[in-house]
């Protein structure tokens, strides 16, 4: 059996407005999501204030145990945005001015103090290269294996997409999903069986309440394609030996 | 100037599902939010896989830095429910079954096997106390600063309403907020003189694009009413004297 490869990420989630409940996060799921079929397996998130301690003490903490480190937020001309900053003082680099940044805010022009301001988008740890803003502003960065990028969506978004091919990346996490109208402790005893079995898979077990009746989406996950198919059949036995139809959803390749 | 006393917390989202981007987290905006109108600040989240040792480790490190650490998944019957147990092994207590808990379970009747898999979910280290549950199910629990709830929305929010009035709580935060259609550019540097002159706020910018233009969200918070007040007031001046008509969205209580 061919040894499976995994690539793992944490995703760093920078501000205080996601902390306080003003804004709700929607970036983890959206890199989580297409990381993961890149084959890159986000295994950790963290959501940290605008506070340059905290910012340098984790990103050194999480990016020696993760492949690659994700940040979103932060990278804005305004005095909260304090992430470029942070990052070269992780690194233990000057902050400088990227050329290429600074080259694409100049092509649109603006008063003296306020293309100054710009200006400050344009800050990069020294060494550091560009993930391009297919939006068309300044671009993110990424030094060594830290991914620094915008925290409004749809730039976030963009920014990623131009990643897409450039990352290394592990086999890919598949998931097959069956859901029944059987209670999870319905089935929870033969379940951890099938899971026993099929150490090399993570299945989870999912309640929920759908026309007033209780149930189990069940979600098996690998990189194996053999293995998961050989459980959702075990699943499925289990399911109709509790007296039920098994809904196969089946394979979503990230999920 | 009366000293402010600050209460914090730290939310641990625990699940695989949250992490392979197959469900979008919504625990951590409601938890803050309503924490927050309680006076007490979340400062980080964490959202970490169903793996024992990073469950124990992780709790183990955050539960010394923060007055309270409260955490959504993994407390159903199913055998990737493995929060009680590693808390239990992160507090080194055993594991025992709360005759509280047990009791509601046994409220409903269902045969052996399957009662023996809902009684899984009365597991608590020994000595945890219990969260109550007002959608009736099994309860959730608390040892020392650790709170556990449930993952199921509708059921963490239960269990954290039964929480109101028990918690320490600290100076609440306020907020208020200012809308602009000028770039983040054009007021950051009179902008960032604001947050010097009053560095006890936290005053936050937030682009945005609306009616295709671009405008900032500024949000100032703190728990001084007065200090907010000027500091809203030197904003307003800012926006005006950039050529533009501040529209004051004012207080929130939390946000």
């Amino acid at each position: 059996m061919a040894s499976s490869k995994s690539v793992t990420a944490c995703v760093l989630i920078i501000g205080n407005e996601i902390l306080s409940g003003r804004t709700q996060d929607i970036n983890l799921n959206y890199i989580s999501k297409n990381l993961g079929k890149w084959g890159i397996q986000v295994r950790e998130a963290r959501v940290i204030p605008d506070v340059e301690e905290t910012i340098i003490e984790t990103l050194n903490s999480v990016r020696k145990h993760f492949d690659y480190v994700f940040t979103t937020g932060g990278i804005g001309p305004t005095h909260d945005d304090i992430t470029a900053v942070c990052i070269a003082k992780a690194f233990n680099k000057p902050v400088v001015r990227h050329p290429d940044i600074e080259a694409r805010i100049n092509t649109r022009p603006a008063p003296p103090e306020v293309m100054e301001s710009r200006l400050l988008m344009a800050r990069v740890p020294e060494g550091a290269e560009l993930i391009d803003n297919p939006t068309g502003g300044p671009q993110g960065f990424f030094i060594e294996n830290v991914y620094v990028m915008a925290g409004i969506p749809r730039v976030m978004q963009a920014m990623l997409s131009s990643l897409e091919g450039s990352l290394n990346s592990g086999d890919v996490v598949h998931s097959f999903s069956i859901r029944a109208y059987l209670g999870e402790s319905q089935i929870s005893e033969p379940l951890g069986q099938v899971q026993d079995e099929f150490s090399d898979l993570d299945i989870g077990s999912y309640p929920f309440l759908a026309e007033d009746r209780y149930g189990t989406m069940l979600v098996i996950r690998g990189t194996n394609l053999e293995d998961i198919q050989n459980a959702a059949d075990a699943i499925k036995e289990i399911i109709i030996s509790g007296g039920e139809s098994p809904e196969i959803l089946g394979f979503e390749q990230n999920a």
